[in-house]
C-alpha cells in the first residue's frame, strides 16, 4: 500500500483538494526539503526545532550531540511531527483575501527511536549527508570511531503523513478581474551562489560539480 | 528590557554560543522569513504547520480559515511555539563529521488568543500581507465584510524567545587541512524569477517594482 490511511491526525480538513497522501507524493517533498522543523513536547510544552533530515524507506533520520533536547525528546519514544516546506511561488490576486503562496508541504507523524549500532548509525549519516549534497559521502573523511560515538543519531519511524499543495494562478472571482491591480505568480527557488572555498585550502583543489553546479 | 531571561525553555544548550536572546537579533529573523513553522499539541500529539505570518511588536500574527485546527488550537490559548530558519549556505568540511549549515533560527514562545475586532484583524492582514511583499496593502483590493469575517486570524504573545545561528567556514581540525578535499562554503539564497502575469490580466498593467524586484 502506497497511501497512508486518511485519520483524524493526518487529513487535510481545509482545502481538501489540496490534500495527498500517497508516499510516491509526500516522499519526493521530504527528499527534496534541506530542513525540516521536528515538533516534539517538553511536558506541555511543544518545541519546533529546524534540522538536516534524510528519509530511507519508511524512517526518517535526524543527527545532532546525544545531549540535545531534540534528540533525547525524539529517543524517548514520545510522539514526533516532523514537517518540511517547499515555497514555490506568491500568488498576487486582485484582492488580499486571495493572496497565497505556491507551496508543497508534507507532515509526518510517527514515535522516534536511538540508534544505536555503528552500522545503522554510518547509513544514517551517509544518508543525511547526501541529502544536503549528493555525491559528498565519497568525497568527505568518514567519521572515526571516536566522532561516532559523539553524534547521536534518531531514527523516527513514518507511521501518517500528507503533503498538502497549491500550484497555479491566482482565483479571483469574476467581479475582480476588472480591477486595474497586478495579478499573476512570483516564482521563488532556492539559488546556490558560487562556491566559496575556504582560506586554508590546498592548492589545485577545485569544488566538485556536485558543488559548483548544485541545484535543489 | 530587549533581552528575553534564559530560561529552560528558550536557553540554547547545544553550542550556547551560537545562541541570542535579543530582540534586536531574534525580530529581524522573524521579520525576514516568509514562512514559520507553527507547533501546538493535539491532545499528546505535536503537530507543525506552516504558515505565513507577521510580527507586530511583541505579537506574533497569523490567520488561516476560523475552524482550523491551527487556529482553533491557537486561540484556545494553549502554548505555543513558532520556529522560522533562514538557510545562508552548506559548509563543506574535510570531514563528514564537521560539515554543517549556516542559518539564522528564531524561536518563540507564547500564548494565543482571538482576534475578535475588525480592526485589530484588518492591521494584522495589512501586516501579514507586507510581510509577504512590502507594497502590496495599498495596490490590492482591501477585504470586505464578508470576507473579513470568513478569515480567522490569532495573535501569539511572545513570552520568550531565542535565536541561533552559524556562520563562517568550515572548521576543520588541523590534522585534516592536508586532506585533499574541496572544503568552503556553498552560497544559498531565495530568488524570484520573472513574474508571470495572470492570463486574465487586463490590458497594460505591469508589475510594481515591489514585485518586478522582489527581494527578502
Amino acid at each position: 500500500m502506497s497511501e497512508f490511511p486518511k485519520t483524524t491526525l493526518n487529513q487535510v480538513n481545509r482545502k481538501p483538494a489540496r490534500g495527498q497522501y500517497d508516499r510516491d507524493v509526500i516522499y519526493p517533498l521530504l527528499d527534496e526539503a534541506l530542513i525540516c522543523f521536528v515538533g516534539f513536547n517538553d511536558g506541555e510544552q511543544p518545541v519546533v526545532i529546524p534540522t538536516l533530515h534524510a528519509r530511507v524507506g519508511d524512517t526518517l533520520y535526524v543527527h545532532g550531540a546525544p545531549a540535545s533536547r531534540m534528540l533525547k525528546m525524539i529517543v524517548s519514544g514520545a510522539p514526533v511531527c516532523v514537517t518540511a516546506a517547499l515555497v514555490d511561488g506568491i500568488v498576487f490576486a486582485r484582492s488580499v483575501f486571495e493572496h497565497s503562496i505556491n507551496y508543497r508541504s508534507a507532515i509526518v507523524f510517527g514515535h522516534g527511536r536511538a540508534v544505536d549500532s555503528d552500522e545503522e548509525k554510518l547509513c544514517a549519516l551517509e544518508a543525511i549527508t547526501e541529502q544536503v549534497a549528493r555525491g559528498r559521502w565519497k568525497d568527505a573523511r568518514r567519521p572515526t570511531q571516536k566522532e561516532l560515538d559523539s553524534t547521536g543519531v534518531a531514527a523516527i519511524e513514518i507511521e501518517s503523513a500528507s503533503a498538502k499543495t497549491r500550484s497555479g494562478p491566482p482565483a479571483d472571482p469574476e467581479e475582480d478581474l476588472a480591477l486595474p491591480v497586478w495579478a499573476g505568480i512570483l516564482p521563488l527557488s532556492i539559488q546556490a551562489g558560487l562556491p566559496l572555498s575556504d582560506s586554508k585550502l590546498l592548492d589545485g583543489i577545485r569544488a566538485p560539480e556536485y558543488i559548483a553546479g548544485y541545484r535543489r
